[in-house]
C-alpha cells in the first residue's frame, strides 16, 4: 500500500516467456494479475491505484468520490438475462457500489466495427438507456469511434462512472481483518454459464439466465443501516475464487470459506461438470461479497435478503498468519482455493 | 438545451439509407453528428449531456467537477510527434481543460488484441506514464481486456478523466454571444497530416510532427487571469471547421473567421494540396479555440503566447440572426464553412 514501486524502462515481463499478449492476460486470473503488478502498478505508481480496489476513491474539497472504468467485449452481444449494454451499465455501477459509493454519472465510449447493423446498435443503446434508468445513473458524456471491418467485433463498450461516498467509511481490501464474516448475495456462476451454454449450443429445459444486476441498492442499505463493512467486491471475471485470493493477498489474511454455504443452481452445476469448469472461477455479474464485522453479520444478511433471496454467510477471516484462501468442501476436508492461471471463459464481459 | 428529446423504440436512423455503420459515423462530421442527435441524445436525454460540450460538468456538494471519456483507435500506433498513449492522455486532459477544469485523475481501459507484442505494450504504458506526468494527472483506476486475434487491431485505449472547476465560470457552447472574439493557439492540421504522410509514405526534408500536447496550463492561466471566456473547444476529429459549425449550431450564432489569420505550416499546406484535403477539416491534438469577450482578447492572446508562439485572433461572432460559419478567404471573398460529410482521415485518434 502506497510504497513506491520499482520502475524500469526495460519491459518487466520476461519476453522470452511471454513475447505476446495472450487471451489469459485479460482473464482476471494469475497472468492478468502479474501484468498489473509488474507493468501497470510500477508505471502509474500512486496510493490511490495501489489500493487495488474496484474503483478509485478521490477527494474533492469536502466530497469523497469514487471513479471507475471498464470495457466490455462480451461475445455474443445478447444472451439470456442480458446483453452488452446491460453488462456495461451494471458492471460499472457495481464497481462504484463496491467502493461504498452511490453511482451518479456514467460515460459511454463506443468502438464500433464498420458494417455493424444500425438496428443492432439501436438495440444496444436501448439496453444502455434502460439499464441506466434502473440503476439510477445519468449518462452524461460519451464518445464514438468506428474502426474498419475486421478490426473489431461488432461493438466494444467502455463505461466509466463516478459516484459519491455519502458516509465517511473506508471500504477497501486493506481494511479486512481477522474475524470478519464473509457474506455472499446469491448463487454463483450463472453469468459465465449462461454465455457458455449459448456458445456451446447446450440446451436445457429452462434457459440459464445471466445474473447481471445493479448492486448499489443493497450496498447503500447496508451502509445506511450502519453495518460495519470492511471490504466489498463484485464477483466478475475470475469468479469468487479470484476475488477472495486478491483480497487475501492485499490484506495478508487467511480466508476460510465453506463449500456447503455457497449456492449453486442445479443446471449451472451440471454444465460446470460437463464442461469441466470450477464454479468458483466462473464469472458473475450481479453477485458480491461483503466482509463485515461478525457482530453485524446477522443484521447484514437480513438487509441483503430484502434484495436477493439466496444470501449466505460463506466464511470467515481466520486469525493466523497465513496469506491463503481455503475451502472446507462437502466431505469436510480443506482445500486451497487459487486463482485460475490461464483463461477458461474468454470474452465473458 | 435541456428540452426533452423524442424517444422511440424504433431506430430513428433511416435503415434503408444507413443499414450499417460506416467509417464516417466515427469521423466527427455530419454523419456522426446526425447519429448523436438522432440516437444518443434522445436515449440518454438529460441536461448535462444535452449541452454537447467536450465533457460533462456535474456538481458534488460544493465542488463542480468535469467528467469526460474518449477512446483512441489511432493507426499506426506510433507517429512523428506522438503515439496512442500520448494522444490518450492529452485528448482526455484537453477535454477537461475545455470545460475550464483542472485535470486531476484519469482511468485507462485497454482492449488488447491477442498476439500484441508485450514489448510494444510496455512502450505504450511508458508513453501513458510520461504523458500523465507531464499533464499533471494521476492514473487512478484501469481495466484490461484481451480479444482474439483478428477481433481488434493491436491496442485500443479508452481514457476517462475527472477534473475540478476551481473558479465559478460557465464555459459552454451555449454561452457564446455576438461580439465574441475567437482565438486560436497555433497552426492547424499538423496531427492529421503527420499521420497521413506516414500512411501514404510521403517523404519530406523535415518530418511533419503531430501537435499533440496538453492544454490545461494555458487554459487555467486564462481563467486565473480573469479572462471572460464563453466557450472553448479543442480541434480534434473534424478539425477547426467541425468545432466552429457545432458551436454555431448550439449557440445559434453567425461565426465569421478570416483565412489570413489561420496559420498553416508550409509542408502541411503542401500535403493538403497533394491529397486534396481542406486543412480546416484535418484533426489537431494540441490546438484549441477560445471565445472571449472582445475587451479581453489582447490580454488573452498575450497569455496564450507564453505557451504557443503562433496564437492569433481568427474571427468574431457576428451580430446577425444567421446560424452559419463563414470565412473571408485570401482573395477577400466569403465562403461558407461546413462540416465534412463523410470521413477523410479514418483512425486519426
Amino acid at each position: 500500500m502506497g510504497k513506491t514501486k520499482d520502475f524500469s524502462l526495460t519491459c518487466p515481463i520476461p519476453l522470452d516467456q511471454y513475447p505476446n499478449m495472450q487471451i489469459a492476460h485479460g482473464g482476471g486470473g494469475k497472468l492478468m494479475n502479474n501484468m498489473i503488478e509488474m507493468m501497470f502498478l510500477p508505471a502509474f505508481d500512486n496510493e490511490i491505484l495501489n489500493t487495488r480496489h474496484d474503483g478509485a476513491v478521490v477527494n474533492f474539497a469536502d466530497s469523497k468520490i469514487a471513479f471507475t472504468t471498464d470495457s466490455y467485449v462480451v461475445s455474443p452481444l445478447f444472451f439470456p438475462g442480458g446483453d452488452i449494454g446491460k453488462l456495461a451499465v451494471n458492471g460499472t455501477v457495481n464497481d462504484l457500489a463496491m467502493c461504498g459509493a452511490r453511482p451518479l454519472y456514467i460515460s459511454i465510449g463506443l468502438i464500433i466495427e464498420e458494417g455493424f447493423p444500425t438496428e443492432t446498435l439501436w438495440r444496444v443503446i436501448n439496453s444502455l438507456k434502460e439499464s441506466a434508468e434502473i440503476a439510477g445513473v445519468k449518462v452524461v458524456t460519451g464518445d464514438t469511434k468506428v474502426v474498419e471491418k475486421g478490426k473489431g467485433d461488432g461493438i466494444y463498450i467502455n463505461t466509466s462512472g463516478i459516484g459519491i461516498i455519502e458516509k465517511d467509511i473506508l471500504v477497501s481490501p486493506s481494511e479486512v481483518r481477522p474475524g470478519d464474516a464473509i457474506l455472499l448475495n446469491g448463487d454463483i456462476a450463472r453469468h459465465g454459464i449462461a454465455i457458455m451454454t449459448l456458445r456451446e449450443g447446450l440446451e436445457f429445459e429452462t434457459k440459464i439466465q445471466s445474473d447481471s444486476a445493479p448492486l448499489a441498492e443493497p450496498v447503500l442499505k447496508l451502509i445506511s443501516e450502519g453495518i460495519e463493512i470492511h471490504c466489498m467486491r463484485d464477483l466478475t471475471r475470475g469468479g469468487l475464487a479470484s476475488a477472495l485470493v486478491e483480497i487475501s493477498q492485499v490484506s495478508n489474511t487467511h480466508i476460510q470459506i465453506d463449500e456447503a454455504a455457497i449456492r449453486l443452481n442445479n443446471e449451472v452445476r451440471g454444465v460446470c461438470e460437463i464442461l469441466g469448469l470450477d464454479p468458483l472461477h466462473v464469472a458473475n455479474e450481479g453477485r458480491f461479497i461483503a466482509f463485515v464485522n461478525p457482530k453485524d453479520s446477522e443484521k447484514a444478511l437480513q438487509i441483503m435478503r430484502e434484495h436477493d433471496k439466496d444470501v449466505s454467510l460463506i466464511g470467515f477471516v481466520k486469525d493466523d498468519s497465513q496469506t491463503i484462501v481455503t475451502m472446507k468442501n462437502l466431505l469436510g476436508t480443506n482445500r486451497i482455493v487459487d486463482m485460475i492461471s490461464g483463461e477458461q471463459l474468454p470474452r465473458i464481459c
